[in-house]
C-alpha cells in the first residue's frame, strides 16, 4: 500500500495539548501538515473569534472540531442544557471554518445503555437543524467500548451506522478512530457499511500500546502498538474516502516531551506508518 | 427478579489473592458459599496433590480450574508449549475435581486477529481429546475488547460461539464474564445463542467501576458499579443455565483489605445485587 501523502496529514491540538493553538499551528505547518482539527479548550485562551482569525491565516485547513456529543442525562434538564451545548459547538465549528463537529455521544452510569441510545439519538436529531443551518456536519465517533460506562454508549462502527441509518440525515455520519474499533471482527464489513451510506466524515489514528498503562491518556504514535492501520485505511478508501488522515493522540507521557519534537515524530510515524 | 440462593454461591480463589489456598476455602466456606474456583497460582504453594486433599475436604465444590488458554505465539514451537501447557492444566483440573478449564485464549501484539484466532481455534481442537479422557470440559472466555492486543483475539460472546460451532465438541463450551460482555449490544442474543448450543458453562460477576483506574486490576464488587447484574443473569437463565454464580474479582485496592471481611462484603454484594 502507498504511503499517505503529505496533503492528507492532519494533527489534532489534544496531540500537543500543552501548546497554544498558534504555537500548534505553526509546528503543525513546519512538519509539513495541510490540516488541523481543533478541539474546543484550544479555542478558549483566546476565544473563538481570535482563534478563527489566527486559524485563517495559518495554511491550515480546518478539518473538524472535537467534540460535541454527551447527550445523555438522567433529567430533561441535563439533556436540554446538552442540546445548547451542541449547538455552541456547531456554531463554534462555523466559526472557525469547520465543516464538522465530531461527536462523542456520551453514557451515564445508571442509564441502561439501549435507553442512552435512544437519548443519543434524539439528541444528535433535536440538532440537525442547527447544524444543517450553519452547514456543519456531524460524526458520530464510536468509542472503544472501554468507555462504555461514562463516555459512550456507542461501542461499535455498527452501532455508529445503525444511528446513522435511523437518523436519515445528509448532516449525519460517522468518525472512524482506529483505536476505538481496531479490535472489531465486523469493521471491514461496517466500514463498507458507512462508504454505502456516504457517511465516512473522517478517519483517526494512532496506536494501541502493549502494556496500556491508563485507560485514556496512553495512546501509542503510529508504529507503537499493535494496530493494522494500513489495512484498515485501506478499508476506509476502498468504502470511498480520500479525505483527510488525522493523527489524535493524547498521552501524558508524549506531552512531558518537547511538543515540537513530537510533531516531528508524529510526522515520521505518519510517513511510515499511517 | 429473585435473589441469587446461596447454594449457587462460587468464589474465584483470586478475590482473596493475598490467602493460602486453605484459608480461602475456610472463609468462602464461612460466608455460606458452595463453591470455588482455583487460580492456578493457588495450587502452587502446597502442590496439586495436597491441593486436592484440601478441597476434597473444604466443603466446597469445586466449579473450575482457571485459566487455560494463551494458544497463539509467533512460533510453531511456542504454540506446542502453549499445548502442553493446556494439557497440563486439564490434568490438574481433573485431579482437583474441577469439571472445567476456563480458557483466556490468548493474543499476541503483531499477530493479526484474524490468525490469532485461527490459532486459537486449532489449539482448542488438538487439545480436546485430552480434555475429553480426562473428562474436563472448555471454556472459551470472551475477553473485553481493552484485552485484544495482549490477552484475548476472542473479544465478544459472538466470536467465542463461533468458535464453539466450529468444534463442534460437547467438551467445548463458553465461560461468561459479565465485566467483559456487559458493554455488548449483541449479549442477549448471543447468550440465546450459547444456550441453543448447549453451550453455558459458566458464569462469572463483579462489577465496572467509573471511573476504572486501571486496565486489569480494578473490578468493582457487585452493586459497585454499571453492569446490569440482574438482567445478564436474566438471559443467562432463560438460555438454561442455572449453575454457579461465581464471584470473581481482581482489584490491587480490594486485596489491601481484610480479606475475610471483604469475603463478607462479597456475600452480602451476592445476595443484594447478583
Amino acid at each position: 500500500m502507498t504511503p499517505a501523502p503529505l496533503s492528507r496529514f492532519c494533527i489534532h491540538t489534544i496531540t500537543t495539548n500543552p501548546l497554544a493553538l498558534a504555537v500548534s499551528c505553526e509546528a503543525y505547518r513546519f512538519a509539513g501538515a495541510a490540516g488541523i482539527t481543533v478541539w474546543r479548550e484550544a479555542l478558549e485562551p483566546q476565544g473563538v473569534k481570535e482563534s478563527a482569525k489566527l486559524l485563517a491565516g495559518s495554511g491550515l485547513k480546518v478539518i473538524s472540531l472535537c467534540r460535541g456529543g454527551f447527550f445523555p442525562a438522567a433529567t430533561e434538564a441535563d439533556r436540554q442544557k446538552a442540546l445548547d451545548d451542541n449547538r455552541r459547538a456547531i456554531d463554534e465549528a462555523a466559526a472557525i471554518g469547520a465543516p464538522l463537529v465530531v461527536l462523542v455521544c456520551g453514557a451515564v452510569p445508571g442509564i441502561p445503555l439501549n435507553d442512552a441510545r435512544n437519548q443519543i439519538a434524539d439528541g444528535i436529531a433535536a440538532v440537525i437543524p442547527h447544524a444543517a443551518g450553519a452547514g456543519v456536519k456531524l460524526g458520530i465517533e464510536p468509542l472503544h467500548p472501554m468507555y462504555a460506562d461514562n463516555r459512550s454508549a456507542v461501542s461499535t462502527l455498527g452501532q455508529a451506522n445503525d444511528l446513522v441509518e435511523k437518523l436519515r440525515s445528509p448532516q449525519v455520519g460517522v468518525a472512524i478512530d482506529v483505536y476505538h474499533v481496531w479490535w472489531d471482527d465486523h469493521l471491514e464489513r461496517e466500514i463498507d457499511r458507512s462508504g454505502r451510506l456516504n457517511a465516512i466524515f473522517s478517519y483517526h489514528v494512532c496506536d494501541w500500546r502493549t502494556p496500556t498503562r491508563d485507560l485514556l491518556l496512553d495512546r501509542g504514535i503510529m508504529g507503537e502498538g499493535c494496530i493494522p492501520l494500513r489495512q484498515i485505511r485501506s478499508w476506509v478508501e476502498r468504502a470511498g474516502f480520500s479525505g483527510m488522515i488525522e493523527v489524535e493522540i493524547f498521552s501524558t507521557e508524549l506531552w512531558k516531551l518537547d511538543q515540537v519534537e513530537l510533531v516531528k515524530r508524529v510526522k515520521s510515524a505518519y510517513e511510515k506508518f499511517a
